[in-house]
């Protein structure tokens, strides 16, 4: 039999004594786990890069995850349990964090509150639920406990908003945000690959209109595509599209900060 | 039977060689040992700092806890297996950096020294005693190696100071010190949460006296007790007590620095 | 049996997602592998410091020794798996980044391409070789496909130079290059102790040269045999030599950079 699978997101420093501590509690609990780091030093609460970040689950085996990004903690804020297309658990704060994962595990099937005290750690800090609330179910969850026994269903239109939404094609254009970016001033958009590829093909040149500026930027399968300093948009390793300069600072030149409108069209002329 | 379990803390940066090859070192004399990392990039050379993280050992499980914050490698200072009452085994430098944890471990049964070239790496490096000493000591310990074995006993009396004392309540006041200041400025005290407890209850107000000034700070469960950009005090969540300004810097703003010293008592007036 | 033993050294970020998904592949093919985290934060794409990094896989046990310091990655640049006369296999881009390594692990015994799709994960990103080529490939050594079955095999001759060569003792001196610099500012050398032991014993005077300047720099056991502020040059804890002042900054003092040439040679007076 597989040994149970989790992964920890939390935007505690690596090195950070909380996820050694985490991690001891996920063993004491269900000690044939296996635990993987999936990203750590996330921005210090913040949800939308850590929603980004968590998406990468996709590419870990089923199983179940936890993301500490909880700017809410000790509040009446929810904790949660996801229950994916796919299988997986996602567990962590009620703040938006965890939904747009479930895009690429095949949605969401259901969803709890973890407030059964049964299968927390005791007592409880008000401070820091990942040890606390957070790891125990992931652990409990690992050991076969049913997700129904961590406390109340919640219906998905009553969760907190995702942290981004999806951009959508429409009427000839797509309207999308910056959601990462990255710390080589590259930025990804709240873009999948198979909405992009609804409009574009790669090799296509595209017009990008943000703040009063128009800009072109080649679809290329990679950086070395362009000359170095040149802009170029590609689909990035993990479901999205990123756009940048090849050995350069995309977000620096072009004033873009997270959150960032732009509107992507195709060019007018015949690629 | 479970699997022996392992921790590592270290000064050394996250990523760092060094940590890897401990882990290998430790895995090829005990094949079957569960390693984690609890804390580090630890400041170098930072006895303090590094005993206070070393503190989190009491949420882990008994095992063999490993510390190299060891400035005085390769000098004439001991090699120590320091075990404790809850039955866990304290293994690095005879510098103090062990000692505060063992008061949240039950206290201290026995030290022995570590001299026995039968269990080190060879060649021993003057310079890197956490790979050739400290991790062979603590798997061959996993292993079931009776302590005795690695050296002569040492009486507690003999050991180098703790890093730092406990603040005790007496006169009516505490006399404290800082032990660590957090990357936000957030500062920890000396002072165990069950000792705060015999003069404070959560709901009172606190009078900080330090260089001259007084603060009056109002004793919390959690930062979202207080507006933001105000003082702080609460327990934090590994047993010691913690100063802060809930999203601000106290230590900055007050001047403070590790071990820096200061006075809690109680407002006059009613709380 | 003993699980097979597998380590993962990159140029991401400690706490990068990148690194628990190449874990999370490898679990998938393997589930009994044992993976540990050699070096990461390598500065990006520097292939000598990763270089010089990876070859402490010589304190590592036997097995599958993945480099991903890649800035090729996604061009026509090989992928490759060299044997190790030790019996190791190390796995990463055809750029002189896995080569200096196996000067400790007993040289190369044969080379072959990864190129068979069969042993990848598809899609094969362009931009992410670590996880979709060399985690996968990996895996499947350790799960005991034979190299042959990975590509063709690659003449050593035909391989893309080493990141450095060694520094070799030749009439009477050593014309040597600084290959590592750390963070303190103490630089590592590309003279094996092996070689330096030809011409110098510790306690000796050394005389280096270096644009157009003259030093003379006691070799020592440890940096505590100088006193503060002092050079000092000694056998590091890998196999190399280093440069350094005791608790200061030689290269910044020297201007030194990455790659800076210098010939070391006795003193003449008696030592």
């Amino acid at each position: 039999m597989p040994r149970p699978f989790l992964s920890l997101s939390t935007d505690f420093g690596p090195g950070n004594k909380g996820i050694g501590v985490m991690k001891a509690v996920i063993l004491g609990i269900c000690p044939e786990a296996q635990i993987i780091d999936l990203a750590h030093d996330i921005e210090g609460y913040n949800i939308i890069e850590g929603a980004k970040l968590f998406e990468a689950t996709a590419y870990l085996p089923v199983g179940c995850h936890v993301c500490v990004v909880d700017p809410g903690v000790g509040t009446s804020r929810r904790g949660l349990i996801i229950q994916t297309g796919r299988g997986d658990f996602l567990i962590g704060p009620d703040n938006g964090v965890l939904i747009p994962a479930t895009r690429f595990l095949s949605g969401i099937i259901r969803v709890h509150q973890v407030t059964n005290e049964k299968f927390m750690r005791k007592p409880v800090s008000p401070i820091f639920h990942g040890r606390d609330v957070f790891a125990p179910a992931a652990a409990h969850l690992s050991s076969g406990v049913p997700i129904e026994d961590f406390g109340p269903g919640v219906p998905v239109k009553d969760l907190s908003p995702a942290a981004y939404e999806e951009a959508v094609f429409s009427k000839g254009v797509i309207e999308a945000r910056a959601v990462l970016i990255n710390k080589f001033g590259s930025v990804f958009l709240n873009v999948m690959q198979l909405e992009m590829h609804k409009l574009f093909t790669v090799g296509d040149r595209v017009v990008f209109r943000f703040h009063g500026t128009e800009v072109v930027v080649p679809y290329k399968r990679m950086f070395g595509d362009v000359e170095k300093g040149n802009e170029v948009i590609l689909d990035d390793d993990f479901g999205r599209v990123e756009i940048a300069i090849n050995q350069g600072d995309f977000a620096g030149k072009y004033g873009w900060k997270p959150g960032e409108k732009v509107v992507l069209m195709k060019h007018p002329r015949l690629q």
